[in-house]
């Protein structure tokens, strides 16, 4: 098979542009918000939040002295058009993340906006390309409520592999109950942002 | 100007793959060491810590009631041939975790191979997408010592940029003294990986 013309070889190149390029953007969905302007801290940081597929999540090391212990989890927000802001993850207890917050609720999560692919050229320390502590406390969902429902469907879609694993491991879900927001979107330290501003914007 | 023939086509169109590929790869060199074995876990450690640019470093909250405090930075642990195992980070005390470490020195530093770009479609929380948390305590390097020299080359050659940072914010160089390694690189729960293996293997 032949490349015929000049025509088909440019869109040949742009399809292969825009489908490698797409690599970058969150598992599960196309990176399709813009990232909202940088005056504006509460769609910034719905944003990281909703675009991005994966974090860290921090709790208190029982088997470490107390160390703060970081651990590397996917999360979702909600369905790709209906995010909530509230970070869901899907943890078994074969895991310390879980054990830890079933010990001790204190915990963050920790996204970069590195992850999503849009910082460019830019150092991932440097302050313009975004970054968003969610600090709070790490709660397990119990019982047969709305908000697993919520949750289960947050993840499974945005993490479709999650619903294939293995049963024995007893994976529960869990929620970030956020008390504080630490959001660093430009120069000139960390953004003033209240929980009602954050939840109360719409992406 | 036309594209003139399918083998000029082909050529291009590789020529594109292969440089939007790299945008994988991590800041400041591109991805030229290949990931081990997952069986050799002190290889898959420091491959982890040497080709990853950024990672999220974990330390105590004096804010936020000892709360676990997650900050994405960047950091770098040898030229990109000559790495040493250990992160060196370029931190400033108007940053949280500078002012946190300076308390209490109890920190992580955790690495997700997502981050690299090596994962294909696995979900970040896939046990084969490797992750890799290093528990310590996070040190300032004082004085004018050799390390620092190390650690200047090591971060200023992987990230360019740090070099022009404002003089006024007082970057200072930090480390992470190792403790204790939690390594994940495949189904079957974490790998038994002592320092003394981490830090003797060669990449």
């Amino acid at each position: 098979m032949g490349i015929k013309s000049p025509v088909s070889c440019f869109f040949l190149s742009m399809v292969l542009l825009i489908s490698v390029g797409f690599q970058d953007s969150v598992q599960g969905r196309l990176l399709l918000i813009k990232k909202p302007d940088p005056d504006n801290a509460a769609a910034t940081a719905r944003w990281l939040v909703s675009q991005n597929s994966w974090g860290v999540l921090n709790t208190i090391s029982m088997d470490l002295g107390g160390a703060p212990f970081g651990n590397v989890v996917s999360f979702s927000d909600g369905l790709p058009n209906e995010s909530s802001g509230i970070p869901y993850f899907y943890l078994t207890t074969l895991d310390p993340t879980a054990r830890n917050a079933l010990k001790d609720q204190r915990s963050s999560l920790t996204i970069s906006e590195y992850s999503i692919g849009t910082c460019g050229k830019k150092d991932p320390e440097n302050p313009s390309c975004a970054k968003i502590t969610l600090t709070g406390k790490l709660k397990l969902l119990e019982g047969d409520s709305k908000e697993i429902e919520f949750a289960r469907n947050a993840l499974f879609t945005k993490h479709p592999e999650m619903e294939g694993w293995p049963k024995g491991h007893n994976f529960q879900f869990f929620k970030l109950e956020i008390e504080d927001i630490f959001l660093i979107d430009w120069f000139g330290g960390p953004k003033p942002l209240t929980l009602d501003q954050y939840f109360h914007t719409e992406l």
